[in-house]
């Protein structure tokens, strides 16, 4: 008998959502959301999901197709003549990877099936720090939208937003990871390639450089391995 | 040369989006987004949706996919095992054809479009009157909404959500949607039926009255005319 309650967690299939599903863990049933939102490496990704429903038992999935995302465009993961550029962690500009208005999205259909399901919380695991230049990612945008859900749901339904590792750096989060036994190895977040991690698009960057700091080997296959400080 | 700033307009093809749009019209040039929820009625609504993007001149138009809500359910809307209410006007509570946080689904998808195509104004014809039981159709919902937009978008982005008829009676739609010679005659409001609105579902019903008190014949055909009062 399993008496926690239930939390919706979104996963990518990336290293955030592994960690915020290990998070959520501790405390939560979980049921386990993924959206397909046209991204490239969409098929690598969903694998990720299913990898990583399986080694957390979850029963609860959803995969959600948002491919109305890329018919919108305006996104460099969404639109295939845009080409996905190479990382610059140093770039205070918001990078042509965005979708705009990508997480709200995200979180009105999370909303949608915690209310059906009688879900309490929905994990996400964004991160400000290496996303600053994502308006949605931020502490704020999070904040409001929780009233929006307090507004919007029935009156006896009481779902929150929680961003377990919003404002950790990549290393904390990995380091967090390790402490939990979350199976980091499962995960993808390579922007560009599906078969070994890229190495150079923005997400590849800041999981390669997260690990060094961390003091760890990123244990997932990659084409080139940069060294990022 | 058309000068007018560009607006969003969500035409769901029924009176109130009608209506919405003409009052849009008078001020923005339009766009059009239509979403295909998997209500039942869907193809009847996107052929007025058509209709209407045909008799307001709308270059800019959008059709949406959203019948992951089916997948989701919990609706009579879109759940093809849950019968559709007849109508009972006067219950407080939540119809079964309330489809959980639709709106915001919905608004989420509109900002994404409005921000990639450069509009500042999101029309909705939401109406809190009619619709009490619906928790995402009230004003603190739409602004708290606009929350979430201002900051979950670029900082150069400006868009505003605008409910022009949400403190209307469907009597006084009706009277604003005829002074502005809105083609009333194509929407389609009817939730059960195709050809022949039912007359009786929830949607019918509100109307019949509302064309009633305005003392009005509505121009669709009806299966049944119901004397609502």
């Amino acid at each position: 008998m399993n008496k926690k309650p239930l939390a919706v967690v979104l996963v990518s299939g990336g290293l955030d959502s592994c960690v915020t599903a290990a998070i959520a863990g501790q405390t939560y049933s979980l049921a386990f959301l993924h959206l397909n939102y046209g991204q490239l490496t969409e098929k690598r990704e969903h694998q990720a999901f299913l990898d990583l429903a399986d080694a957390f038992n979850v029963e609860h999935r959803l995969d959600v197709d948002v491919t109305y995302l890329a018919k919108i465009g305006g996104s460099s993961l969404t639109d295939a003549t845009m080409r996905v550029p190479d990382a610059d962690l140093n770039s205070t500009e918001i990078p042509s990877s965005y979708v705009p208005f990508r997480n709200a999205n995200i979180l009105a259909i999370a909303v949608s099936w915690a209310e059906v399901i009688g879900a309490s919380k929905l994990f996400i695991g964004a991160v400000s720090e290496d996303s600053s230049g994502y308006p949605d990612c931020r502490p704020e945008f999070f904040k409001a939208f929780n009233q929006v859900i307090a507004t919007g749901t029935k009156p006896d339904t009481n779902i929150e937003i929680e961003t377990p590792i919003i404002h950790l750096k990549k290393e904390e989060i990995i380091q967090q990871g390790m402490a939990l036994n979350a199976p980091l190895a499962l995960s993808w977040s390579c922007y560009q390639s599906e078969e070994k991690a890229c190495g150079v698009c923005d997400s590849c960057a800041l999981r390669l450089r997260g690990f060094k700091r961390a003091g760890l080997e990123d244990p997932i296959p990659y084409q080139t391995r940069p060294d990022y400080t």
